[in-house]
């Protein structure tokens, strides 16, 4: 039987609207920060009992509708060997960043039971314990390329945006190789069980819509066509991409993720009726008193007005902060409709 | 003689498209440097020869349409006693964040003359000098508040935005508070002899528009309205707000200020033409190669289609490692038109 996390991505009714939260394995839950204190990220996510554990957390705690599996979108990166540390609170930082086409090379293909054995091992373990359906994730080509160009935090991304104009044939090398990558891995998630593949261009909001028009777009649809076969829903997300979800449906995912900025209602209006959507209470909202946060869920549930193919989330990730037991009433809010 | 800058603000037909870019007097200047490497930022704002100077050198170097005053946001929150620092490439930092309804106490009314009297002097100073028109500046409700009660620099608001939500009497008394500075603040400025005045309120498209709706922009329309009777051009800028322009339009400002995410010719589209639009090219585009920008250029103009009610700008600020000879030749690409 399908499950309504995934008939619900299909564009299909559903008895009741799934819901699952953008990081919700991680810092807001007290038994994740129990396993941090022992463990590095990246060593969790290498050791798959550890990472299936903390893939389950949320799934027993907050009876959520979906499973993301626990991971960073840099890992296929360290895979093909890319140097890089995951510094808390500030994203990856690469020891050697991409300045000219020769680092292009530096992005051999990915061979995902080689490179990332661990990665698919998580899978494997999560399927037989999971009674809800195991998404897997990917970085999309805009936000990986900014990290290895940028090197570290950035605000701006003026260094990758300078680099997309000034050498077009690096940046389509590079993007080209990201896309390779991410089709690799996410093919592997799914031929070791994931249900649905998410795709996280997180920062190609900073883009304007003719950049990414330009820069992004034909990369991006190129990855979902390249996933069409598999059969599995395949979501799309960037933050503060509200000028940009016209061109995100054209690249071809069957859900677009969608900003807390952008009120439901006008999302759909831009996406038009053939595109599922996905959020989009804003995080901070969870922070205030209980009846504020159900003020929300009810806003995010109205505009989508009933329509089918809605999968309740937030509008980006969980903020540590955040006390799981909002998240437990937002789950049961969300299903009694 | 009306100044093209002044006719543009107020809709009316030019033969030139002025132009001036925010953060135009900053670290992109050699000439600038050279005087921060002397002096902190607070000490040349309250110096008011040097202040003055750092405004001029743009005007001189780059042959903009206007002058904006050198100063910071904050500068009338220091001017009633609250202590901060701005550390470099951060912001401000508050010894004592705002946490309770006591707290909005410690904002007591801005006396300009003798809380701020140099950034009048330095507007004396200048309106001598000049043969461009002066903006006047202040910080936005929501922008000055997520500064006192975050403390420090924040990707989220989500300590504001809970604040607003749980304890909504104490938000609208600061907001009420900070508009009285800013009213107070800006009416000095135009006494002494600024010819327009911009509100940033930088980080509001951070908020859904519900929430601006409900908590920003009663706050906001009420600082314009204070400003109407001065009879100067009112600008207000945020970055990100592509969903909030029909909101700030309600808010009423004769201007506002185009992010550059967003198509000019769609920002124009979501706030009728009564509003004049500035700006929006990508200041990261200025990073790249010449033929590369006056394409960006070009398409800005394009995209207003040569409607009255236009200023060129950036998008957001100018970045400090921009060229200044690139925005020099920006200035004369729109000129030629």
């Amino acid at each position: 039987m399908t499950s309504p996390f995934v008939a619900a991505c299909r564009g299909q009714a559903v008895e009741q609207t799934p819901v699952w939260f953008m990081r919700q394995a991680g810092r807001s839950l007290p038994e994740y920060r129990a396993v941090r204190a022992e463990h590095g990220m990246l060593d969790i996510v290498r050791t798959p009992e550890l990472a299936a554990e903390v893939t389950l957390q949320p799934v027993r705690r907050l009876g959520v509708d979906a499973a993301i599996l626990f991971s960073d979108i840099v890992v296929p990166l360290v895979g093909v060997g890319i140097d890089l540390e995951l510094a808390a609170g500030t994203g990856p930082v690469i020891a050697e960043p991409f300045r000219t086409v020769a680092d292009v090379r530096r992005l051999r293909p990915l061979e995902p039971e080689a490179d990332i054995p661990y990665v698919l091992e998580t899978v494997r373990l999560l399927v037989k314990e999971l009674d809800v359906p195991l998404i897997g994730f990917a970085g999309g080509p805009f936000t990986l390329a900014s990290y290895l160009i940028e090197g570290g935090p950035s605000k701006t991304y003026a260094r990758t945006k300078a680099l997309m104009h000034t050498d077009p044939a690096m940046w389509s090398g590079l993007v080209d190789a990201l896309v390779d990558i991410a089709v690799a891995s996410l093919r592997a998630q799914v031929e070791a069980g994931a249900a649905a593949v998410q795709v996280f261009d997180s920062w190609v909001g900073q883009l304007s819509p003719p950049d990414y028009k330009r820069f992004v777009l034909p990369a991006s649809r190129r990855l979902f066509e390249s996933l069409a076969d598999l059969g599995v829903p395949r979501i799309h997300f960037g933050v503060g991409t509200g000028e940009l979800l016209p061109l995100l449906r054209n690249a071809g995912a069957d859900v677009v993720g969608v900003d807390f900025r952008v009120p439901l209602d006008m999302a759909r209006a831009r996406l038009g009726p053939a595109t599922a959507v996905q959020g989009n209470l804003d995080p901070s909202r969870c922070l205030a008193p209980w009846e504020s946060v159900a003020d929300g869920v009810r806003d995010v549930l109205a505009r989508n007005g009933g329509r089918p193919g809605h999968i309740f989330n937030l509008g980006w990730g969980v903020l540590p902060e955040t006390n799981p037991d909002v998240l437990r009433r937002i789950v049961d809010l969300v299903h009694a409709g």
